[in-house]
């Protein structure tokens, strides 16, 4: 069984996701293409799938027989039980961010072999800090190793939700919120993770595909926080599931909370 | 009655912010002395009173005979019926997210004169955007003119609100997610003024004192957004209020969905 090294998979990524930033940056500027995929908050532009496209091309130009599951269609079957790379590709990640705002949104790609967890990545475009790494490497935020982050309790913290969930109450999520220092709405799965990995909130709850989740779970797992689902089972890296990444402390709180029904 | 040239008085407050900036920057890499003011996510910091002491210094003697208001508790008297330059100061808006996150907070500074609007200021500390101007000026982001923002729809975009009031679901609020785009919360003002003020969203709503609405008040107006009560009254400066700003198609769709009950 072949096993790659994460720094050869690691040197064309970061390549990759240098013109992925400049085609996100390029499409802030142009008039964008705007459909609606489930609903009228559900968009996808024609910059999600050009990103897409690019990458699912230089992965497999440049790592021949790899497998891919991208937001925007790409999807290759097997991939449960596939030896070898899969990609799991969020090319924009908070779409209606990015249509509204020009800010606020990210792209995102995980790496697994032979069924395990080998390298997440999480470019927040705008700020221009590529938030990557895995259980091998550790995790950075550009050069930089990510410092620890405190395992803070929900009281000692601000707390991450999904909208939807918070307007609906969705399992006790507004005693969740008034045990936190406070709630934040950002709007985007990729900017969730990167504020639970960076220590800004102690937690991120929201309904997520598996590209929402994939490259967050393999980073903050390898920065030592937890991602599971909010019934406290493991995630399945190919269902959409109820995500809840934040620290430890945190994660015993938020669940026991949204366990009272 | 004298009347002062905005130029004078913007010559100062620019120099001014990049101090406050420095100061606030700086606070971001020491450690801090916290305090609760009226609850345990009601924070004070020693930099919120540093920076208060300072604006308060520089206004006094560079224009004597100026009555303040500030946040962190100076206070001159009869403000109401003042003829002369009045300020009201934030030295930190977003305290909660300062502690936190050392991301996504503002300083802000209005100033009126005999009564009058005359220049607002809202500092975006970490993305060193000032956002300044009043109506004799227009408004401003560092030196370039802020483009005029489309007059969308409640439907057509994205709204913040304060997270106290959606957990609470507080006049209806949730019926006003629902309608919009989808919501969201930063848990500043400063920041929530801005959003509106470069159309990152279509309205902000939050219960906020002086200090807090003053300055987004003279923006907003000047930029041609709405800046009222949630009842649709006009804002008196020097009193707390429940504070919505939006565009004016916005502001309709919101106060009508509020006045539901």
């Amino acid at each position: 069984m072949v096993v790659t090294d994460w720094k050869t998979i690691n040197a064309s990524v970061q390549e990759w996701f240098k013109e992925v930033r400049c085609q996100l940056l390029a499409g802030c500027e142009e008039e964008l293409q705007v459909a609606q995929k489930s609903g009228r908050t559900d968009l996808v532009t024609n910059i999600d799938k050009q990103v897409e496209k690019y990458l699912v091309t230089q992965i497999k130009q440049t790592f021949p027989g790899s497998r891919v599951l991208g937001e925007e269609g790409d999807h290759d079957q097997d991939l449960a039980t596939y030896q070898g790379l899969v990609w799991i590709i969020d090319p924009l990640d908070g779409t209606l961010n990015f249509v509204k705002q020009k800010d606020h949104f990210a792209s995102m790609l995980a790496v697994y072999e032979n069924g395990h967890e080998k390298l997440g990545y999480i470019l927040d475009v705008i700020n221009d800090k590529l938030y990557w790494g895995g259980p091998e490497s550790g995790v950075f935020c550009n050069t930089a190793r990510l410092p620890q982050v405190p395992d803070l309790s929900l009281e000692q913290g601000l707390f991450d939700v999904s909208g939807r969930m918070l307007v609906r109450n969705y399992r006790n999520v507004a005693q969740v919120a008034e045990k936190s220092m406070g709630i934040r709405v950002y709007g985007s799965a990729g900017i969730g993770f990167i504020h639970v990995l960076t220590g800004k909130t102690v937690g991120y709850c929201s309904h997520l595909h598996p590209w929402d989740h994939a490259a967050g779970k393999i980073l903050a797992k390898a920065h030592g926080l937890s991602v599971k689902s909010i019934d406290d089972s493991e995630l399945d890296v190919l269902s959409s599931s109820d995500v809840l990444v934040a620290t430890k402390n945190a994660k015993n709180d938020i669940i026991k909370l949204m366990r009272k029904r």
